[in-house]
């Protein structure tokens, strides 16, 4: 399993650079004053750079929602109860959730991959079985994940991203459910970024005054817990992750590696997009932050990575709806890029000189 | 003339508010912690008041883009030479604009409506003559148009959205097209709303600094020769606006008499929206505020109105371009209004009491 982790990161190429005379070329001869479509032209830009070529498509979209349990819940760190995680589950199969909404709109196929929910699920075309174990361990009194386990999700992700380039997806975002997930997010921001965990640990689903404080100590106890185990980012991954984290991380990984450009979601998303990031600095090539959410400390893990998100519209759901709707501007980025007219074609006259 | 005016103006009906708990307990209902969809969930309310109902439907969309040319243009305030506006009706008839291609993405019908252009344009479906006069005055030296001639305009542009009510357009969007028109736009915010004009004045399609210091001065030069002639708003847009923006002014105040939202695009739309909304103060309840220009001077305007437009990608384009985009989030919004699953119907938990 090693060896091929190491093979998956050794094959994530920069993008190739000397592309962008092209194509910046090519956004300045269509018919609006240059630089007009502001960051419609960089996004088709950054996509035709990740893509690899001077002629992006945009064909086939999907949404992967990865879902697992945590073993913190017991630490009475979420507003609502575990159980959730599989109701919810089921409720994205049966196309009543937020994201199924989001991604029936933007035209993206959806697939939920249980890749540690505490629960066991029937086969449906829409579910894929990657279930790690049921759940992860509490973080507050060891490490979440075993290294082999987190290598093992790491892999999942990236082998359902090769495997998605395979079928014709050109675009992919991530989602994730999992009651409790915003406390391992938050304490692989602090591990892997050095952000305070007092600044950046949020209500999440709504935690009240007093949940919150507790949910700071829990992260804060998690993190010495685990403090010999946080040396390079697998293992910390590990230690304060969890399976649908660390499996969006290797979806990711696997994104960037198949030149396929991915739409990261929200608060949770971001955390394995961090991680990704420590593992290859390549891969923040093959990256669009789709929104900034209002999970406090989404603002700081931002700036402290220096992006800018698509959209700015205070959710704080995951499950990848901002991704979807960031797939939207996204399609409409390369179909500015591929259909509007040139100066020349339309007989449109330049600037005054 | 007049008389249908003052009926239009009095035919605006302020919201029903007291579907608001109706509403909100719907939106609470739906599966997922209250308020996490953010400003979906504010759209979603707020379309569904403007459209007078708990059960809100979108199902077709109409972007218009008013075109007219601009007298003051020969005061050399624009990058382009005027003859772009008829070149660029053509690139949207033939389907290459950026709003061609937005309006397409978006799945909304788009309308050119000639309201002043110079020059004569064959007949063509998707192309409206609406024409009132071959492009407006120069209005720095005297009034861009004759008080008669903008009521015109005011009442063709309402005309339009009645008409599209009767063809079962749910949501309305304002584009423009003119060579020149961030001038009158500019000179409208100021004596509307008060704003300096060395501070909201732009670079539009692409003035250089020297080009920027001229627009700034016939800015100034417009508004002195007019100054008797900014009494009321209906005489302040004769006076320095233009017959597109006139037109999209009537085309609000059509929109909100008939009860279908309009989403106003970046800087020139505004303008026209900042009329309408002095023409009628309950014009507000029916907007949507698409994007935050990239425009110089557009960010002072929303302060001033106290609105938060949905985007903010830096587009300075017009032609409705950002207000197709938006098109797209309210309808998600609507969306999840509508297909989203209920806490009870879907058997999910609700919060840890």
């Amino acid at each position: 399993m090693i060896n091929r982790f190491q093979q998956l990161l050794a094959s994530i190429r920069p993008v190739d650079m000397s592309l962008t005379g092209h194509i910046q070329a090519h956004l300045d001869d269509l018919t609006k004053p240059q630089g007009s479509l502001g960051r419609l032209e960089q996004i088709a830009m950054k996509y035709a750079l990740a893509t690899g070529t001077t002629e992006p498509v945009l064909r086939k979209k999907k949404v992967f929602c990865f879902a697992a349990d945590h073993g913190v819940a017991a630490e009475g760190v979420s507003a609502f109860p575990a159980a959730v995680t599989p109701q919810m589950v089921y409720n994205m199969l049966s196309g009543g959730a937020a994201i199924s909404v989001l991604s029936r709109h933007a035209g993206a196929d959806l697939e939920v991959v249980d890749m540690g929910v505490n629960h066991d699920f029937p086969a449906h075309p829409m579910l894929r079985g990657r279930k790690i174990r049921y759940g992860s361990s509490n973080m507050a009194a060891g490490p979440a994940m075993s290294v082999d386990e987190t290598l093992q999700a790491v892999m999942t992700g990236a082998d359902l991203a090769i495997e998605a380039k395979a079928q014709g997806y050109d675009l992919l975002a991530t989602g994730e459910l999992g009651i409790a997930n915003t406390t391992p997010a938050t304490a692989l921001y602090s591990a892997l970024l050095g952000l305070p965990v007092d600044e950046i640990t949020g209500r999440g689903t709504g935690l009240d005054d007093a949940g919150l404080v507790r949910k700071v100590a829990v992260i804060g106890k998690s993190l010495e817990t685990n403090r010999t185990r946080l040396a390079t980012p697998l293992e910390t991954l590990a230690a304060v992750g969890g399976f649908e984290i660390a499996g969006l991380c290797g979806l990711i990984l696997g994104a960037a590696s198949a030149g396929i450009p991915v739409v990261v979601d929200g608060f949770i998303s971001s955390s394995a997009a961090v991680a990704a990031m420590k593992l290859s600095c390549k891969v923040s090539d093959y990256l669009f932050f789709s929104h900034l959410s209002n999970e406090q400390g989404h603002r700081a893990v931002m700036k402290s990575l220096g992006a800018v998100p698509i959209l700015d519209l205070d959710l704080r759901l995951g499950e990848g709806t901002g991704a979807a709707l960031a797939m939207q501007v996204i399609e409409a980025s390369v179909r500015i890029y591929n259909e509007m007219a040139t100066f020349s074609s339309a007989s449109v006259s330049g600037k005054n000189s």
